[in-house]
């Protein structure tokens, strides 16, 4: 594969050390320490492993993990009430609640409960619009590693043309205002854009969070181009034995690996960028929160 | 010209009309009258012409105009004050501070003081990230002029390729939002962009935010494209007399709509509508604020 593998690991252990260094200071300097408040509602099994996944990433950077579990059958002013005890208390830095919530919750309506200043999954609206209007803003994890490995693999972005395909307010939508901040010319794609494929032939930058497997073939790619793969999907592995499954992203990895510049793996790309990106916007918040000027993370 | 004039007088006359009626409504069912308070600080020329023009739309569609004037020296703190007495007032529906205010004043703070409920002006990042979001927003009056022209013109946008050229919250970023909603594949333009001729001319509808004077030539435009010209630029006329100017727009309109298949005229489009769709907004803000659902306008 003539692509430069674009590591997961390598750019998330940077992050999680300039955190943790970030951390130490913080405390040693302020005598505060960051926690985040991870919710689950429920016992989705792939929640838990997130959930799980989160805490170990704490206890790496020195965040302080607290952890609410609620049950299944848990009602949205139940939830609301919660969000609500967090958002006032000042020990809690960050708030994350694990999506997908039982179908009793509105998903929206804890999103517009988070305080906006602890909403370290960047999702509350008015930080969806103080990052499309230039300001500081908490920005949702996933698009801002998507970002961080892109400026890993080439500082200079501006005038690049940017294709995202996915629009969703979590993925591709945030991504797309990063990148016009970064002055790529950005073009916004999704499942009623036509010709596609010529879209994507374009584009020096290829994002790629739509969430079908291999749906991204390899003469998509423009040869050079930097791409990122944002998808994470499950699919069955016959070969890893009977009813196996194995990750994929939404690009056909191996073939594109032979035309694009630089590539992210599934697994081991942008998915470990997500969780490294929560322990930073943590930081954040616990800076802005104790009015301090945002950290070098 | 071969291209459908798209005659801003005829859509502004539209949407004032709608508004009288929903303002008659509110006073008949509810007693209630909406009121926009502008505010205009200073003696900008320009800027009392529009107040005046704002004023005079109110009287049109039965909105209670509300003005204050302060003077050129006026604090920050003052008019944030006033921001908030006008927050406070439940006479008032929607707020307009006329900008640019003078420099001692930051744009920003004033934007972030408006209650997002009467930003009629679509400002608040509030209300850029909950149009971001996909949720009811107040959203920019040009942008959302621009829009119902295009819709006039074609109902069904979705799937067409936009090319927005200019990214301000004002104009450029709310525009492609609401294009993206309307499922066109939109691209974001601005000045980093590279062979902005090849993207202009690959675009079904090119929406022109950039305030050059006809920096859009006609061998931009696509063959039957719907083209809408967001700018206003004076430019010297003397033609009509030694010192005096025109009015022109970014596109090159003459023989543009040689080419386009729908255009919009400067002056005569989109300009007019923006202070209807700012009658729009202050409508729906006192629906909002009454806990009506929205007017149907
Ligand atoms: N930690 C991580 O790395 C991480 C985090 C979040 C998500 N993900 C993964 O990223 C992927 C996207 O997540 P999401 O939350 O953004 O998903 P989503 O909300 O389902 O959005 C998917 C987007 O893809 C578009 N799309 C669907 N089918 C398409 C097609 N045939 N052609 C073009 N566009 C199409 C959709 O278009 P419409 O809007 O027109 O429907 C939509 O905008 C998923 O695989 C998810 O698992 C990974
Ligand atoms: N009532 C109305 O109809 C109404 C309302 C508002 C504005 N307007 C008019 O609309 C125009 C734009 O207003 P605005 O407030 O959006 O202006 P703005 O804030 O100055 O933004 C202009 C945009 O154009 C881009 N641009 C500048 N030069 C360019 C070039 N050579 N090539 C490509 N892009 C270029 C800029 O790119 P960068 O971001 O890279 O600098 C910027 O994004 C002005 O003429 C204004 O008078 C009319």
């Amino acid at each position: 594969m003539p692509a430069t593998l674009i590591d997961g690991k390598h750019y998330s252990a940077e992050v999680k050390a300039r955190v943790a260094v970030g951390v130490e200071a913080l405390k040693a300097q302020h005598g505060i320490t960051p926690a985040l408040a991870v919710v689950l509602v429920g016992e989705d099994p792939a929640s838990k492993v997130y959930v799980a996944s989160k805490g170990r990433a704490c206890a790496e950077v020195g965040i302080r993990s607290i952890e609410h579990r609620l049950p299944e059958t848990t009602s949205e002013d139940k939830l609301l009430a919660l969000v609500r005890q967090l958002n006032d208390d000042p020990e809690v830095s960050g708030i994350l609640v694990q999506f997908p919530v039982p179908a009793q919750i509105s998903q929206q309506a804890v999103i517009n409960t988070i305080d906006p200043l602890k909403d370290v999954d960047g999702l509350h609206p008015l930080n969806a619009g103080r990052l499309a209007s230039g300001l500081d803003a908490m920005v949702p994890c996933t698009p801002y590693g998507a970002y961080l490995m892109l400026k890993g693999v080439r500082d200079d972005l501006s005038g690049l043309k940017a294709l995202v395909i996915g629009r969703s307010n979590l993925v591709g939508k945030p991504v797309a205002q990063l990148l016009l901040k970064e002055n790529c010319t950005v073009t916004m794609a999704h499942s009623r854009t036509k010709d596609l494929r010529a879209e994507a032939r374009a584009a020096d930058i290829l994002v790629a969070a739509i969430g079908r497997p291999h749906f991204v073939q390899a003469d998509w790619v423009k040869p050079g181009a930097l791409v990122i793969d944002v998808g994470i999907n499950r699919i069955p592995a016959p070969e890893k034995g009977e009813g196996k499954t194995r990750l994929v992203g939404d690009v056909d990895f191996t073939p594109a690996s032979e035309i694009a510049g630089a590539i992210t793996p599934v697994p081991g790309g942008v998915g470990l960028m997500t969780v490294a990106c929560l322990m930073r916007n943590t930081l954040i918040a616990a800076h802005r929160q104790a009015g301090l000027a945002d950290p070098a993370v």
